[in-house]
Parts: C-alpha cells; structure tokens; sequence
C-alpha cells in the first residue's frame, strides 16, 4: 500500500545537520517531513564527535592534572576504563533515540523511519522496515542531509580482517592489548590518542608525512611527539599494502609497503570518508549517485531551484558545528524563497554560508589539544594573499605555567599585510581548544589587528597569548 | 652627596605596569629609568595574581578531575599542600626579582632601588637604602605605577591581632585550621576558595547582600552556593565590629554587629585597596597626597602635560592586564610627544585606552570560575543604553556535560539593541576563564550579531554557548 503526503520541505537524514534544517523551516511556518534509516541523531551523537569526546575528556583531564603541584601524585594510576565507557554509553543515550524523537514531534515534525530517495524532483519515497512504503512530496525543497561514511580502501585481505573504523573506535568496550591504527587525520590521532590511554599499545601508520596534515605542520609535529613521548608507535611515511586476520580471529598483521608489517589486536583504519548519496535517487534528477554535492552559498544544489545538500555531503567542511551553521543558513534560505521574499544572499548575511570560504574552526581532541580557524599560512599564500605568519611559544605565556608545569604549546597568527586582519590561527598546547573561539570571531568579523591591541586579555589566563602575537607582529613587523 | 641624572622619562614603581612603560619608551628611542623600594616585578608577581593562581590552581584541576568518568575516584584525597606551596615559592621566583633585573638592563633602562617622590614638575627624588640620594630630571614624562595596597579597617582590636591581607593570604606556607574572611570581592572569594581546598574551615564574611558585586548577581549566588555545597560558611549582610586575638596568639575572634562571634586561627581582610600615593611627592605638584589620580584616555594627569599615572593609581581598573594595557598606550603617547608628531588620540587609536571605559575583562579564579567584559545589564541600564539580556544555563552545551558530569554553569550577553552589538558578557562555571576572550574581542571590535552568527563554536567545545546565546536573542526578540 502507497501512502502519498505533502510537505513544504522533506529532509533526508535526521543528524543534527537535517534536524536543524527542520527547526528552521519549522520556525518560519513551514510543515516538514524527515527520512532516517538508522538513528535520529546522526553519526556524530552516537559513533562520532560525542563518543569520542566522552573517550578524551577523561584523557586529556588526567594528562593535565599529572602536571598540575599538589595533584599529579594521585594521577598517576590507569585510568577506569569500565568507568570511562560506563560515561561514554550514557554520553550516546545507549545508542537509542526517544529524545530525539520527542523534540521533533514537539516542533511538529512528521518523522519517517526507513530508506528515503529521490523519485524524480521534489519527491522522495521512503521504504520502511516493515515494508511500508511511502510518497513524500515537497512543496518548496529537498534537503540532502545523509552525511558521509568512513571509507576503506581496496586492500588485499581487508574485509576478512574485521577492522574498526570510527563506528567501532568510539563504540568498543573492550580495551584491545595491541591497536594499530592507519591514518593520521584528526579520527587516526584522536583515536591513537584516547586507546593508548585506556591501556592499549598503539601504533599508528601514516601516508603523509605527518599527522593532522589540513592544520599548520608544527601542530602534527607536537602531536607526534608527544604521542612517541607517552609510549606509542608513530610511522610516517608508510603505505600500508595487506592486511590479515590470522586464523580469522587471531591476531591481525598489518603488511607495510617493503614488506615490514605491524601485529595487532585490533586495526583501526580512519583513511577518509565518502558522501553517503550512493543510494538517495540522484539519478531520477540527474545527478551522479555518489558524488559530493555542488552547493552555491545557499546550500541549494548547482542547476535546481528546489534541492538542497547540507552539511558533509557538499564537501565544504566534513564537521558537525558547521554543517550545523550551513542547515541554519539552508534552512532561512528555503524559508525566505518560499515567502517569495528577496533572498538575501549577500556575503555574511543571514542566507550565505559565508564562513565556509575562510573562517572554518576545528578542534581535535587529542593531547595536547590542536585548534585552528581559517587559513593556514600555506593555504593563504596559495590564496595569493600577501600575508604574514607570526608564531609565539605558549610557554612566554605566565597562565600557560600555571595551568600545567611543563605547559607546551605554540601559536600561530596568518596576518593579511594589505588588509591587516587575521586570516588564520593555530593553537596546539593542553586546553586549546576554548582559546579558539576568539580567534574565530576575529577572523569572521575581519577585526583590524589595530583593534584587537585594545581587546585585553585576562591574566594570568591562556588567552594572554594574544598579547604575545600582538607584540610579535608588532615587533617583527617591516622596518617601514 | 647628591647625584644628578637626566632622562627622558622616569617612571615611579616598577611592577608589570611601570615595567611596560619603560619597555614601550624604550622601544620608541627615549632613555628611561624607573625607581623601586621593594621587589622589581611589583605587587603582582609576588603577591597577587601569579601566587594566587600558583595556588588555585589546583584546587581547580582537582574539582574539574572529580567530575571526570574513569579519573573521579583518583583524586578523592586531599591536595599535598606542601607540593602546592613549593610550586607557588617556584612561580614568584622565591621572592627574589633578578629575572626582572637582567630584563631591565638588557633594555638599557637604568634602576634606581629606593623611595622615589616627586619634587615639583619633572623632578623626582631617589633615598636608597644604604642612604644613597639621586635627583632625576624627566625630561618629557614623569609616571606613577606605585599602584595600590590592602586597605584595613579602623577596628577596635585589628591592629593587634595581625590580621592577614592579600600579601600573607597569598604567601602563607602553613593552613589554618580555621580562616575568617572579610569581604566578598575577588581576593576575598578566591582566598575563601584556595584556603578551603587546602584544607582551612574557612568562613566567609561579607558585608554586602552577595559575592563579586561588581559582576552580574547570578555570578555571585553560584559561587556562593558553591562555597557552601564543599562544607564553607558564607554570611552574607553582616558587618565586623571588632576583632581579637586571644593573648596576643592565640585563636582570633571576629565580633559582627549585633554580637555574634566567628572564632578562628587567622582571619583575613579583603576590604578594599587605596592607591600608593600617599608619599611620592604629589603636593610638590599641587595634587592631593594618597589621592586616585585623574588622568585622560592617554594616561596623563588632568591639568599637567608631564604627569602621566597609570595602573591601579588612576582607579580606572585594578586589574594587572589592564594596566599593561594603560601602560602600552602611556608609553606610546609619551613617546609621540616627545617626537612632536601629532598625538592621534581618538577613541580606539594607539593612544588612547578606550578599553577601559566598556571593555574591561576579568576572571576570577574561584570554584566555579567567573569570567566578565564590559557592562552587567544593571550598569548598561544605569548608562542609558537600550537592552535586553540573554541568559544560557551551561548544562544546555553539549560539551559542557563532556567537560565535567554534572557541570553547573550560566553565561549572559547584553545586548545593545539600537546598535545591536554586545555591551558585555558574563560566564560562571568550570574553566570558563579561557571563554572570556572571544567575547573581549566581540565587545571591543563591537562585532554585529548578524555577524556573530557567522563565527562557528568548535563542537563539542564549552564555547557552543555561543550559539545557544544568539539562539536565545533571536528566539526572545520582540516580534518586530
């Protein structure tokens, strides 16, 4: 039996990318429909960014109170492991989603269980798992919201090996003896990083030449070696060629390129991801199934007027904060074109994706903390901007020695010489992260370095690094 | 035998303040030299900021790690005090300032150990302590950063009992089994919290109707909460009338009006600070001896054209980071002067300090933290502004939950609605020090809200309260 509804909007994928699609539009009057096969919540509730925090947190903590006077003495022990995933199954809901689903009947928003495709513009169906079957129609759009997949590559013995990706790495609740783990992009570091800790040997395998490659390369190289200080294996450089399950059960051999290889007990691979459009119906409006998604700044598909991709399946930044901005943004866009209202879609107002172009932050939670906010300085040479980059040891900083003995870390500002504004900063040191938010708004708001003299930070905080990065460019600025 | 010396500038008192008006002078090819009777590095490397925080710490880390899955039953023990103290002894040098000594003479600037008072415009007077004397001429500025000392009240009994201040509150090496502290203010909170953790009962003594009045009051009524949750007493709206020490050493006892009596080992005074004017020579200028100095937004003297007075002598801000700031800019306007050129003093240009008028940041180190810039939304209505004010709990951020189980916190912006930017914000709860300085750098650039909406929050980072900030602006605002 066929059953046809109608609906301003249909959503497929309810993560938090395709739930924030559906408040906006739900906000502005308009009825909406979401498609979910799996989980309403998303990859990043239950086998991504929340999982895994709740694994690092716990890590990161310990870290800084073993250099903390009066308190490294008690640390010192493992950590509880049962404890830790006690947290982090209550962190995921236990992998279940009522409260998902209450606060999408609560703004009145009609959810679908099952597999939903495109039929043609402006129609999706949906196949539910008990066989239900469902026409959706959208008035006004479609929003794309699938996300992405950990991808693993076409080796030789594989698939037969049973390895982990990022699903397995952050839902495990057994600590394997031995973890290798292949890739060194920020799910490869966070995961090397939160598995040595919970008590497994790690080693981790990469391609490049060093670990978390998008963000400035001091912040790999401090990561790497802190990484070796606390015990771990670190290879760069290497390619990994077989991969074999002894005995299907046994242990696993990673086989290098030269023939080297690495025994674990588990493999992790964290290699890449791909769009999860293979099987949405982009073909019925001719698009190519499994490609990334062109978007305009809107976040509506190149060529239609009435489909829309948000958040990782357009390729613009895989991270959940800023697919979460982008469905903001897509969301206000839908709205306002459906009011026949001007959509404006100028620069940094409210219906262009602007921040995706230059001022994308990102945190990775690994130890020490890596935090960065637009443009690396290579990035923004090969941009064409005239720009220079000024560096600071976080140990100049008083806060940084009392926050932990032994602090760490160093900074990075990208300075545009023609427009003197911030085009980048990079943060690498314990507890980071939060540091990066200023940075964020100053890159976005393109604050004059003349201003931000007068932004003081509080001492004797972390943020005093300002300081420092004002003095050094100030210092080091041309004799002119 | 006196000693005659020129130069151009002279600064008086050579804490972090004094010491950034040398280096700045310096910088611009003025000679300088700068007068000190005690420790070069002033009242806050050795007992304020930096032996407060060596001693907060970790307190901090060690409440933050006991909300931590996996790491929480570690750190039930007490803190190792005597660890605690040495690492404090460390942080200010052991009360020794040779650092401070070498860094003044690799910048050419010359020390002068001793009392130093002005005698008439541009002529200040040296008596060391061996009985040496110098008069220095000034050949453009004079500055005064003697900055400011504890304040006790006239009490019956006060004197003899020798009471702690800030100086011993932050030098002691041995716990009281039981503290008084008089005053809810920064000091008064944050030695309330230390001596607590380390293992005093502490009773807290405030006058006024809650904590930190200066910030917003939810600020205070958190801390407060707080403080007696870990087993403090807090009274607040009483008013001490005397106090005695029993025989001359023995325990202290505090008399609050109406009769009531607090009993304990030490009692501290945190009531108040007084600028140290009283003798350095102001009525040889014609200005009042133990006065706040007025002073321009270039740091001068109202009615001099030499007398410059910066840091906590102006009353502008007692705060070290922000008389840093004063200093930078006193030392640059001193320095343009002195060259003739026209001094740009508009607001927010080089020489003028306009951060202080509604850009002040502060955290405070107490357990939760407090951090605030700019006006509470009682002072952004006193001034006339038109606003609203939005408040978060903290519990609604996701990576608050991963920071700490059970994380407590609340965070306010107000809004200037005319101008729609930010007029201040305020943060109370774990580790929100590090978050101030995003919106430090909101409210000085005066950063629009539409564009604040482009400044994406890390997730699962505190900061995302952020984006719950803006949410609850946009959700709450008047339905035009």
């Amino acid at each position: 039996m066929e059953n046809e509804h109608e609906y301003d909007v249909v959503v497929l994928g309810a993560g938090p990318v395709g739930e924030n699609v559906v408040d906006r539009v739900r906000a502005a009057g308009l009825t909406a429909a979401i498609v979910e096969a799996e989980l309403l919540g998303g990859e990043c509730s239950y086998w991504a960014c929340m999982p895994s925090k709740a694994l690092l947190r716990p890590v990161l903590a310990r870290s800084d109170a073993r250099k903390v006077p009066g308190l490294r003495e008690a640390v010192y022990g493992p950590l509880d492991a049962l404890d830790v995933f006690a947290h982090r199954d209550e962190t995921v809901g236990h992998w279940k989603d009522d409260g998902q689903v209450d606060w999408l009947d609560s703004i009145g928003v009609r959810v679908y269980r099952g597999h939903g495709s495109l039929a043609g513009p402006r129609r999706v169906t949906v196949d539910g798992p008990e066989g239900e079957h469902h026409v959706l129609t959208a008035r006004h759009a479609v929003a794309v919201c699938t996300g992405s997949r950990a991808v693993l590559p076409p080796l030789p013995g594989l698939s037969g090996a049973r390895p982990w990706t990022s699903r397995e790495a952050t839902s495990a609740d057994r600590v394997p003896g031995r973890l290798v783990v292949v890739g060194g992009g920020v799910v490869g570091v966070e995961m090397a990083t939160a598995w040595h800790a919970l008590g497994s040997h790690v080693t981790l395998l990469v391609r490049g030449d060093g670990l978390l490659p998008r963000m400035e390369p001091f912040v790999g190289e401090r990561v790497a070696e802190a990484l070796r200080a606390r015990g771990a294996d670190v290879l760069t450089g290497v390619s990994v060629e077989a991969v074999v399950r002894d005995g299907g059960s046994g242990p696993v051999t990673v086989v290098l390129e030269g023939g080297d290889t690495v025994e674990g007990d588990e493999v992790l691979f964290a290699t890449g991801r791909a769009p999860r459009t293979e099987s949405v119906g982009l073909e019925t409006v001719g698009l190519e199934p499994g490609s990334w998604l062109d978007v305009d700044d809107s976040l509506r598909v190149t060529g239609t007027d009435w489909l829309y991709a948000v958040g990782d399946v357009n390729h613009r930044a895989l991270l959940t904060h800023q697919g979460k901005y982008q469905a903001r943004i897509a969301g206000a866009a839908i709205a306002a074109r459906a009011a026949g209202g001007a959509s404006d879609a100028a620069p940094w107002g409210p219906l262009a994706a602007s921040a995706d172009h230059g001022a994308v932050p990102q945190v990775v939670f690994c130890d020490p903390e890596a935090a960065a906010v637009g443009l690396s300085l290579a990035e923004a040479e090969r941009a064409g901007h005239r720009v220079r980059a000024v560096d600071v040891e976080m140990s100049s900083v008083a806060g940084a020695g009392l926050y932990a003995q032994g602090y760490r870390g160093r900074a990075r500002l990208v300075v545009d010489l023609d427009r003197e504004v911030l085009l980048g900063a990079t943060f690498v040191g314990p507890a980071v992260g939060e540091l990066l938010h200023a940075a964020t708004v100053a890159v976005t708001a393109e604050v004059p370095v003349a201003r931000l003299w007068h932004a003081v930070p509080s001492y004797p905080t972390l943020s005093e690094v300002w300081l420092r990065l004002l003095e050094a460019y100030r210092d080091g600025a041309d004799p002119a």
